[in-house]
């Protein structure tokens, strides 16, 4: 397998935005991507679109050539991919599959959602689908109320407190306030994060991340190829993608995501690094006990002990392993089928050193997370320094 | 580039199903693929779900792991792809590209729609979401009345007549007779082709395929390992993916599709044969008119000829070049997500003999053509014998 790096990136503000399109969106993304590569349309070989339901919120399906050909894309392979939150996630591991197997040189994967055209109930109804739509869903579920259970579950099993996932929540908008490019720019106190408005127990409104629109995009070339389109390429060291039951009630444990953690470990191997060298991280923090679990299912934090590894604050901007220094899905906003590319945008921002207020100064080796559903698919990416 | 090979494949009859849902069509395919390769699910190294709009017909999203679980296949990346009536042909297409390169050995495909559960007029409107909403679809038209302008224009410039679009059907529904998993197995006159019930002026009942509940399945490894699975291997000898604009009004000239013409010209070359060596093709009559133009396209017969071509017989199961022995979209049924993989199983079940009583004699080179929409996603698959 070749050597893979990103060599140009873009991405639209994330927010509600009541007079876009997806497609309009779609193509900001995706024209900034090839103006930050030095890539005419032409020149791009196999095209990937992550979108989570485009159908449901807007109606439009056969997303793929509905937005490359608008790009100036045209005759190439143009491929939706569909996983949940981790649409655009997949969609990158499978661009990077094609270039590490030199099957094309120039791939581009545009994630894409547009979600707030539709009112609140509606837009759980479609975010539910994610989930098993006859079984949990039925039941009464929701992704919140399936997330609640899974942090009462890690409260009892570990001793996790409501301090725990309001700390997530107070770090994750305090670095969204510094990025121009968030949905919501507001920091917020402990006690504000601890007295929001009930959603689904122990989980409160701000424990949960935003309804957004927008859109993100990179494309990946050989590495051996990348410094003919950028002087600041950005190299795939490793990334996994894996899966498990879509049902949460069909896991043995739902403090644990075993697709995290398979995905984890075939990406750590594959980059020959483990846990301890990755200095920062975008994880998938659709809910506060997500980004949790996450830093201990990728060996960040012991098991069990993510939630005083955040209160402490060794996941700060200014701590000893940055987490979600973009702001997170919590702040930054999640565009479901954005999300996943958007990380790869923020860990080879802070790499390339342009993550501007939010720069870390140890910035060599990133991870990214991107989580689908309760725990049904999950990429993991590891970025570092050409 | 490794050369791979078809080493299993299982189908579901098609039809309409009431008490059938969509997971239980995807596993019942699974587990006959499974079997039919004498393989157990955790052999399978990376899986794909072609589905169209199983969110919008059935409710449920994130049909990789929902599909892939329910199957025992857990922990490998397991990814839908959605390409409109291609999605399942485009899944197949990245399945051999895993193999081909040499990033697994053993990758399973399945593709399904469960259709049938919706009004006619939900489904049209979930089928229009392939089109451009926004534009052609915003401004009344349906599928059936973008092909019956395509047909329209065919006959204006070629003399094309209603007589070689009923041709198609009368061969489609004799075949389809023969087919016991057929959706329809009724054979139809010329008159009553000719006399079917005007649904878009020029193409009537008979000139449009079903609606359809079903789903299909193969199997891929590389060839040099396929005989630890089967006696029977097929060789995917030439396949690509192609694209072009979603709308119709985008295009140069509505009686060619250019994304067919270039996928055909990229596997032809792969495969290193010409049009003239295809012994036999199942081909993506979505309307009888796209049969027509999936001829000339694909180079069996001159531009503007395919009408004739059809009608003096030359595409019958006893001609010199057979099309869609299996009854076609037409009369075998059209679960649009299942087609593209279950054109694949009838090619292949063609070229292993295994296609009872509509064998051919001829049947050693196949080809398989996958439309999505009109005409924005392509994917050409030439098999023969291993």
């Amino acid at each position: 397998m070749r050597s893979v790096a990103v060599i140009g990136l873009g991405k639209t503000p994330f927010g509600a935005f009541p007079d876009r399109d997806l497609r309009s969106l779609a193509v900001e993304a995706g024209e900034k991507c090839l103006h930050n590569g030095n890539l005419a349309p032409d020149a791009v070989e196999s095209f990937f679109l992550g979108n989570f339901a485009g159908p449901s919120f807007v109606g439009q399906n056969h997303l793929g050539p509905y937005v490359s050909s608008a790009l100036g894309i045209r005759g190439v392979p143009s491929t939706r991919i569909e996983a949940a939150c981790a649409s655009s996630g997949s969609a990158f591991y499978h661009a990077w599959t094609e270039v590490a197997a030199g099957v094309n040189d120039i791939v581009m994967v545009v994630g894409v959602e547009k979600m707030t055209s539709q009112t609140t109930a509606r837009t759980s109804e479609i975010l539910a689908a994610a989930g098993d739509c006859a079984g949990e869903m039925k039941a009464g579920n929701t992704f919140a109320s399936l997330f609640a259970m899974i942090a009462r579950r890690h409260m009892y099993e570990f001793g996790t407190r409501k301090e725990h996932l309001a700390a997530v929540a107070v770090k994750n908008h305090a670095n969204g306030a510094l990025n121009p490019d968030a949905h919501m720019r507001k920091a917020i106190t402990m006690d504000q994060a601890l007295a929001g408005k009930l959603i689904a127990d122990p989980l409160n409104l701000y424990d949960c991340s935003l309804i957004s629109d927008g859109a993100a995009a990179v494309i990946l070339a050989p590495l051996e190829r990348a410094r003919e389109f950028t002087s600041k390429p950005v190299r795939v060291l490793g990334i996994a993608q894996a899966s498990d039951f879509v049902a949460l009630d069909q896991k043995d444990d739902i403090t644990t995501f075993p697709a995290v953690r398979r995905a984890a470990e075939k990406a750590y191997r594959m980059a020959g690094v483990s846990a301890s060298d990755i200095q920062f991280a975008e994880l998938h923090d659709c809910f506060t006990i997500a980004e949790i679990v996450a830093t201990e299912d990728l060996g960040f934090a012991p098991r069990g002990q993510g939630g005083p590894y955040a209160f402490e604050g060794c996941t700060a901007r200014t701590g000893p392993r940055p987490i979600n220094t973009s702001g997170g899905l919590k702040a930054k906003g999640h565009p479901v089928g954005a999300t996943g590319v958007a990380q790869i945008c923020d860990v080879a921002l802070q790499i390339r050193c342009e993550a501007g207020a939010r720069q870390i100064p140890r910035h060599s080796l990133g991870l990214a997370q991107n989580l689908g559903g309760s725990g049904a698919t999950c990429v993991v990416s590891i970025l570092g320094e050409a």
